[in-house]
């Protein structure tokens, strides 16, 4: 055994489902992250922090903990119930109720990391990055209409329009389906559990659930609903209600529903958001209604949507939400309007990096100052000083290699587009060697004929004096 | 006891020394964040990120947990070894060793949450942020001074040249004290420990504890290290070497430990990154050399700093760090040229607030849409798309109160500074209301003469179609 002060070596690792995130993809995490806080604050929702660690009674409620989260324990040094939050909307529902004075609205976003102890998958982490906005004290549709907005503009700022479509429907219409097929309430979490699984199971599965139960293929039984044939078709004939027109849609509900009592009301709701979002320019192409959705959490109470991105559905939906009127039930035992949604940051990120549409460059760098000649080490800082007070994010290279092929292809690696080159020689006749990284590289396999390096050369020399000022032209011309 | 579901009620709390940041001040965190990172990325580091569970053996080493270091534990449904991230260095050292096909130099930041299961103090707490840049591959003295050169370009844009002071020293010219004192080595970590309290306890203390110890005035006794008289004299005489210019201060400890084996090489390790930041412009001003600064933390192996605000030195050092050069050893048992420092941000975010730099508005929208009149909600709406659409910042008025001035005091109250008011009246007229809700409020205590409120009206009535170009000019005026 490997031993330093006679203690073994640590292997350095991580545990399963806590990733790193390497410099290429902390960058395309962070500029995700900000592009979706400019849309947020363009709509003038407020940021709000909680800490990562919250009271289990907080999170789980006094019943104890949700059969379906695992969250991570921690033990505090005064040995308190603690443990790692599993999402941002149960601090939200905190935070309102604990201080009273908050503006109401109080119309907030969160970005944090959210931790659940869940079996790791691909693309599915253990810790991961979620960011929410909600509006609580927002009663009306206009409140809905907005988080669907956002959503979309999000969306389409980050794949772009035609690139995503939003679901919605709502927990009101998906409940008509028991009186219409003739079902007792009691049944209906059942029922909404079934249904929610049509897209991983299919229906043939969906509908053995909902009358006999099944053995699915690793052997675990299935339970059954105890529905009868013809309800399992009513449910059916309601699932196949689809257009890709919402108008056309929310019209063949009034149809199907026309005899079920408080219809019309809960499909006006839906209506409602869907008017709003169309006369925002909302269209049938960003926006549909699809009365499968169901969403898995049982805080829903109003409307539900959730948006997939068409590139890449497998990655299921990376952005979701609805309404949830009593969440702060728990705390203050009254109800409060709230509408909300949440991105899960990471798996965007994942389905943007199966796209193909995250660089894999890390430099943060514009521009490289090599150290050739270590006596004129001074000199390269003085460069390298005189380009970042120029605003030009520049590295100068500090670390052990002495070639300069070697700094060059440290350089060219991390994606600094130009590279600044200082020896004696350049010293001697007063100038600088600014090198062009990207053409080089291109130029290296594709140039054919002298004339066409000479006509555009990957490396040029400037007036020591001009540095700044040639770099400032090199960098927009790369840029352009 | 209040019930809900036949359950009780759960108080909405956290838990000690983990606060929330409500919205003025996590805006400012942010801020704060931003204006940091964009120093860092000009100086060409990448990001990083790390889960913030890590294996307790990362964390402490084979020997396991350091006394000083309280950790939170965490439970993973494996019942595996895990822990919260006391700083972002460890997790640093891991992912250079972990990873080895990483650039060298490896020069990183990383903004994230760390956790510490210490007595939380006001302005202390058990999660807060920390925003670290360090260089790992980098053995030379420029990189020493371009950690420190970023620390000053930090602290000057966050609270301006003038206001704060960075402090260096280094481990190797703290340790000429033993041989010039005549103090065997494995006395050095009682000494070294007793000297850096001389902030706290003053140096009467520290002196006192060098020799026979004492009962400190919460009763606790504070062993002593045994040394003599006339080595403590020596110990006061170095710390004593004071000068507010470095060159000066230098050449004195030159004088000092004229006779001491090896002294020249330390000194001058000092010496080279004095120099680096004279010629950058790092002058007298910005940074100083005190010797009597050690850092509590065992792992520095050379230069130290420290950063204060000068208007805020209660808050003590805000910004740290060093070389340190073996943090490597535990994973691969190959110590690893680095040096880095670690800004605690929510120290920094109390101090500000102290000094009253940090505001308490907490509206990311510049423009309000009241909404006056149900029947309205469509323009309203229409109107605030509008203003979103030009990249104006927008609220609409989503909330419950239906009076005018309620909705106005909230926007007052979270300092939008421009409202959008449309009623029956004015849609009859085509116009639209703008209320400067900044100069509105200056107004209602300090007009004097009617001719004075006309002049500069707070509400302008303009053209519908002009909305976006009317609140464009009055938002610039405002900025102005």
């Amino acid at each position: 055994m490997h031993v330093v002060d006679d203690l073994p070596l640590v292997a350095p690792r991580t545990s399963r489902g806590l990733p790193d995130l390497l410099p290429a993809q902390a960058r395309a995490r962070h500029h995700l992250i900000e592009t979706i806080r400019e849309v947020y604050e363009l709509y003038g929702f407020l940021p709000l922090n909680t800490p990562a660690i919250e009271y289990r009674d907080v999170l789980f409620g006094s019943a104890g903990p949700d059969a379906e989260k695992s969250t991570f324990d921690v033990v505090s040094p005064e040995r308190e119930d603690l443990g790692l939050r599993f999402d941002l909307t149960m601090p939200l529902a905190r935070v309102v109720s604990q201080y009273p004075d908050l503006p109401r609205p109080f119309r907030r976003y969160q970005v944090a990391s959210v931790w659940r102890a869940d079996k790791p998958d691909p693309g599915r982490y253990r810790e991961f990055i979620q960011f929410d906005l909600d509006s609580v004290g927002a009663p009306t549709g206009a409140a809905d209409a907005e988080v669907i907005a956002a959503m979309c503009d999000v969306l389409a700022r980050i794949v772009g329009r035609g690139h995503f479509v939003v679901r919605m429907s709502s927990r009101g219409i998906l409940e008509l389906v028991l009186p219409f097929a003739g079902i007792p309430q009691e049944h209906g979490a059942a029922v909404f559990r079934a249904i929610d699984k049509i897209d991983r199971v299919g229906f043939a599965n969906v509908r053995r659930e909902l009358m006999d139960g099944y053995d699915d293929p690793s052997g675990d039984r299935i339970h059954g609903v105890g529905l009868t044939a013809d309800q399992v078709d009513l449910i059916e004939a309601f699932l196949s209600v689809q257009h890709e027109h919402r108008r056309a849609l929310i019209s063949a509900l009034y149809d199907l529903f026309s005899h079920i009592d408080g219809a019309m009301e809960k499909i006006e709701a839906v209506e409602r958001i869907s008017e709003h979002l169309y006369r925002l320019g909302y269209g049938d192409d960003q926006v549909v209604i699809d009365v499968s959705i169901a969403r898995g959490l049982a805080y829903y109470t109003g409307p539900i949507f959730e948006a997939h991105l068409l590139d890449a559905p497998q990655f299921g939906a990376v952005f979701s939400g609805g309404r949830y009127d009593d969440l702060t039930m728990r705390f203050s035992g009254e109800p409060t309007p709230a509408v909300g949604a949440s991105i899960g940051v990471d798996r965007l990120l994942a389905a943007l990096t199966h796209l193909g549409n995250v660089s894999s460059h890390a430099a943060t760098a514009h521009v490289f100052v090599a150290c050739m000649d270590p006596h004129l080490e001074s000199d390269c800082m003085d460069m390298t000083w005189e380009l970042r007070r120029a605003g030009i994010p520049t590295e100068l290279y500090l670390g052990e290699a002495t070639s300069l092929a070697k700094q060059l292809k440290y350089a060219d690696r991390l994606g600094i587009p130009l590279a600044i080159l200082y020896g004696a020689h350049e010293k001697e006749r007063g100038v600088v060697a600014i090198k062009n990284l990207v053409e080089g590289k291109k130029r290296a396999g594709g140039v054919q004929h002298r004339e066409e390096w000479v006509a555009s050369p990957t490396q040029v020399s400037v007036e020591r004096g001009q540095l700044v000022h040639a770099v400032q032209t090199m960098l927009a011309e790369h840029a352009g």
